[in-house]
């Protein structure tokens, strides 16, 4: 039970058809430790952040049982910073100004504390720190999940073929399958993106979803019919940190319980659209996570005679 | 187990971005009955074709249990036409010509053989014909249901006013659930719609699935991920006689054995977009049929553990 994460922790400024949010914490490696540690701790982070990130925010991350041993702090620069607007699908969205900042140079250094893990989650990165982290571990970790974006696909494509040869899972979403794959049939592009390297590969669809493809089958998952989504931002690095937390605890790799992760992963990221930021992921207890997950098996839960 | 088809039967000619039909059958009333006579017989059809409707195709529908009593041959007129041409998504569509002809003046008359029909499945087709088939029955149908569409919203709302007061189950699809109710989240849209009269409504969502909402209550259905969606018109129709043959077959009009008819309908539509117009339709077997419905419930299939 004991998982590395690796990602951005950040700050993001976000727009949506009905509200804006102030300079507010955020990051892919931030959204996934709050996601994954309801399930399993500690999670050790790797992550870089400036002088200007708040200690509180590290401070309620280490409450929750989140190592923060791997996160370099450079006292005299700035955190990567990201602003962006939303449509009023709340899926497409445009990015108004990136700020790599501490993140231009990120040079990632796995701590020695960290070698014995057995779960490793890759979240949004250059695909070449990514790489970095997976060559620092001197053993093979059970399970390598790897998220990524089209931003990445365009301008390091031979990096992230590498990567993809070294990871289990890939999570990406409905579009960047098809811009990955070349194809626009997700069960076409799950085809040739599972001869990529992966064996497993999560499509996520927002509003509608995800898919699981492994070999020849395949699973649907539904996401939560919600009356508002308040900010998407975080909901595909949340779903990465219940998929990957989940599996951390049940130490179980098999694809029936990667069903669950992913019905897990879908129930964390539907809280994480309820309120700006990380706000809702912070506040939550078990029992609502739990009550969640009920909810989802009830949402898709029939019971059919065939006729004979 | 009895059942009135209410629609169309007419001619289609499609476009798509892989091929192009010769003008061939097609019509919600047509597309239904085929769908539904794998679940129940006879099927009830009222409607109207001209002098140049193919008899073999009568023929057809009329050895698979279908009763045409209700169906008027105007020997001298011309059936209903539609062309259009799909999007990439084969989603959207243009509508490139429609020649209304014999629908222009449909004047429904329901056969007295017809009146002791326990279900009534109103497919899509002016509000006002809709309306006058409900007048004309004697007994209320143990369940009515209704297709309708946005030219209908957009011409016809008084009368489409009129007939959503009188139905149990309304089946549209999201951007006319968006529509209909001015809401964009799909649940405010499915909360105004179900204030104005059905009790049930199920929103189609092509490739991402249907959603089924009742009360407070919802259920959600996969679409199955295919290859190739080689046409889609008639999917809609497909699913609605998928939907209303469950129900009217096992005559359980309760929310449980709803969703069931949700899953047999999306089942069903999962064939007819595998060739042009309803020539899968017409070739489909039951043990098909049944293997179907398998893959939907391995689909959706997880078994959760809820960690302590």
């Amino acid at each position: 039970m004991s998982l590395i994460v690796v990602g951005s922790m950040a700050f993001d400024q976000i727009e949506t058809p009905f509200g804006k949010s102030d300079r507010i914490v955020g990051g892919a490696a931030t959204y996934i430790a709050w996601s994954a540690s309801h399930f399993v701790t500690p999670v050790r982070q790797v992550s870089v952040v400036g002088g200007d990130f708040p200690q509180s925010e590290l401070d309620a991350l280490a409450a929750r049982g989140v190592d923060l041993d791997g996160v370099q702090v450079m006292k005299d620069r700035k955190s990567f910073f990201w602003s962006g607007r939303y449509h009023m699908d709340m899926n497409s969205r445009d990015t108004l100004e990136t700020q790599l900042n501490v993140l231009g140079d990120f040079n990632p250094v796995v701590p020695d504390s960290y070698q014995d893990s057995e779960f490793l989650m890759l979240g949004n990165l250059a695909p070449a720190v990514q790489l970095s982290v997976i060559r620092q571990l001197r053993r093979k970790p059970k399970l390598t999940v790897l998220d990524t974006m089209n931003f990445w696909m365009e301008s390091a494509m031979p990096d992230l073929e590498k990567v993809l040869r070294e990871v289990d899972v890939l999570l990406i979403n409905d579009s960047e399958a098809r811009q990955l794959s070349a194809q626009y049939s997700l069960v076409r592009a799950a085809r040739e993106i599972l001869k990529m390297g992966p064996r497993y590969l999560v499509i996520k669809k927002g509003e509608h979803g995800a898919l699981l493809f492994h070999e020849n089958h395949v699973f649907v998952a539904p996401a939560l019919p919600l009356e508002d989504v308040f900010d998407p931002t975080g909901a595909g690095d949340t779903f990465a940190g219940g998929f990957i937390g989940f599996i951390a605890r049940s130490r179980n790799t098999s694809f029936e319980n990667m069903k669950s992760a992913v019905i897990v992963g879908s129930a964390m990221a539907s809280f994480c659209v309820e309120k700006f930021g990380t706000l809702r992921m912070q506040e939550l207890d078990r029992a609502e996570v739990d009550s969640r997950i009920r909810q989802f098996i009830d949402l898709v839960n029939f019971d059919i005679d065939l006729l004979g």
